[in-house]
């Protein structure tokens, strides 16, 4: 087992624990949900170093993802699936960082803490939640699937009391996204010595490779939010939203440095 | 909405709660691993008004399942997806209730509250437990899938310390079970009022209908136990476990009444 | 180990399992928000059996508690203390059955399925919910405790979306309640066979014995709750909540029949 | 509020979020359980820069802890408390960084991601796993409570099929310690750039501030695991385990720079 950018100390001898360094290995049921927001909504949930994309500035995408995700080491999803499998909800905001246009990812909850972790080194600022979506597949039509005219639904329950449930219309088939936008991530971790600088402090892109996305329907959306959480104002759509479903594959390699702060 | 059925009292007005009468509709991916072990080990699980299978007597059945289930009011994989979609894992031992042979469930393990009621209700000894299997369908074969050679896993950890898991490799495409056998369930709800007789103790069969499989496979499988738990002595297999993978879809449109107990 | 009440069935042998007969013995740090609703608001959520109060026809009790509950056998809450302790959220309502005025306990949140399913065969409407409050003891007063002038929380998270909270304040500290008001509950078992009728359709009132109330605080409350959930217009209170603090400790023996319907 | 130290990126307006700089104040009820193993079974759990103690080379110490601990900010155990509450097992190695004694953090379980992201800023390397303890106040005797005589029991389930259990008898009442050896933590947070170095790779120890222990137990233990995990070594006592139950409050300030990795 390789050790480096793993995220705990190992022993000295055979023992290996936390996250291992990537490749990490991605395949997820996605609805994605999306609406504009008001311009200066959304820029008041942008960090420093991150600005309002010149392209769409209020533009949200709320993404429901039913994922399995393992590392380079055989055999996680067989001995243990409750490592693997996790549900996830995600906040994306239309954004860039100099030139680079792309999603920044304002909010995550995951079920699961390996998603959670992994999730931190990267940058996507995560919590644990609970999260369901419809299932994709299964042989009984009345509990879920995807065709003509199906709906499908996505819930979040998060612990500030936020909860956030979509909506989403197989209506066509749309063809696959060529080229999805890359991810603008906060990278952080904190300094514990005084004075209270930032040990780690970058705007990063992950480098993502291999992706497929396969089975796409798309079609109207609804999206509903309750609660007095933060993150409300960016749940109030100005025009009407629009979906898409997919099933993704992607292996995530390391990631790119955008800036680095301070 | 009917409530016929329903375990929990109605308003004056139009509000009903718990579980609904049947139907119910269920979509479930399965690992089933069988073995045997002693008859007498697995006799002395049985409960009165269940006997030991003339046939099999000492054939154990552990099933790990993934299942979206609703009942008969439209949407509620829709909007309460959380609800509606739970793993499962359940241990069937072949039994009879006098000439009806079937699977006596002496043990069941759900992620989901609905799913423990609606079980209990119908006399499966659920409890809440954590549940995971791989997932049988992702574009990410490095995370799940089912093909020729593709090991799937499912892990049970049980509040009582029980850790169970399984390990079922695809080896063959068999065809589907023309007519699987009948649960043999003891219903059973007590009585609070001295002395204490129990208000309900039946011995119940559900009634199944619109059974399907489809996309078996078959293969070799191992099994691993821990803990000081009760269950232990059914999870030493005396042959070598042989599993099926497959996905259902069913209805529960009631029970059969077996026998009544007292 | 008697048998004699549990849910379970048991083996031939030394095995049992379930939620066993009682008596089952509590301990319980308490929240209680009492408010006004029109009485109209709260008789909608009364089942057939039970009607409004002729004293307090509007009277809402919220109750946060963190519990231990074990039954007869000796260490459960040294070997199994996941299976005693719990939180819980109650909602009672004023209510009668004949001449009986008591509580209705129109919903309930647990923690726990091992008082899930005790609650269910007492006619407690349970369901699984995230329900944490305010530590009672601790040695560090930033993190909880009472004293006058102190503030203490409870926050619900339900499955259905409802998301209440309430904030007491430790204002007073007044002798403690001589006789509380009873529990009417509605116990239901249904029946699965066709007509479907109800194998257990009663109004009962658990016996309460060795019920003692110290260290009660009580002073002002806030009552705030959020979501589309039934249950929303008993979270309006027409008058200003007031709220006690306590511990408690009783032993439920069994129940009272008050009326089998039907 | 401050956000010097904040684990996640703040907004351009008056958004916080993720774990607050320090101070962090806990309170905790503790369980800790003490013994011997082979020093070096011990020594293969240590980290580069974490030799084996000159003093107690074999020593483990298992803690279970029911925790309330809440950043500066006012009010986070009253409206958030499901965010302040937590249980946590550690398992704890004597050990030393160069002149350094003190205790090693091998394995932190814990029951909320709080708990989890502020354990991960400093270098207790921490999974969410199932952990309970026996309450040590409650008017129900039955179900905990500490006197001459009791016992508490703690039980955790860790995701990778731990299963890890103690006893606690109270048999004296010994003073509390008067200065407990400090924490040596690895505290990693890894690069994502190629080549994969490590950004934060320190031994750590956090300030720990006005730390009390009252009400302090002690009396023989008894430790007991099931499983397969890589930890099982540790839980193998060579001694008869002795253990102590107390309270304690304490305010973590910040962390002291022992040593810089590489």
């Amino acid at each position: 087992v390789t050790t480096l950018g793993s995220t705990y100390p190992i022993g000295g001898g055979e023992i290996a624990r936390g996250i291992p360094a990537p490749p990490w290995h991605f395949g997820s049921d996605v609805i994605q949900v999306d609406f504009q927001v008001a311009p200066a909504t959304l820029a008041a949930f942008l960090p420093p170093g991150i600005e309002a994309s010149a392209i769409e500035p209020g533009r949200v995408q709320i993404a429901f993802c039913s994922v399995a995700a393992v590392g380079d080491a055989a055999d996680q999803s067989v001995v243990a699936p409750g490592d693997a499998n996790f549900e996830e909800c995600l906040v994306k905001l239309r954004a860039r960082a100099g030139d680079l246009e792309g999603w920044y990812v304002s909010h995550s909850w995951v079920t699961n803490d390996v998603s959670l972790q992994r999730g931190i080194v990267q940058g996507f600022p995560k919590r644990i939640g609970r999260v369901a979506l419809t299932r994709f597949d299964t042989v009984q039509a009345r509990a879920g699937g995807r065709w003509k005219g199906a709906r499908l639904g996505g819930v979040l329950e998060a612990p500030d009391g936020l909860r956030l449930s979509v909506v989403h219309e197989c209506a066509e088939r749309p063809a696959p996204t060529d080229a999805p936008l890359p991810f603008l991530l906060c990278r952080r971790f904190p300094s514990l010595f005084a004075p209270l600088d930032r040990s780690v402090d970058e705007i990063v892109s992950p480098i993502i490779e291999n992706a497929v996305e396969v089975d796409v329907w798309s079609g109207p959306a609804h999206v509903a939010a309750s609660g007095a959480a933060d993150a409300m104002p960016l749940f109030e759509p100005l025009d009407r939203p629009w979906s898409r479903s997919l099933r993704t594959a992607f292996t995530i390699t390391g990631a790119r440095l955008v800036n680095r702060n301070g």
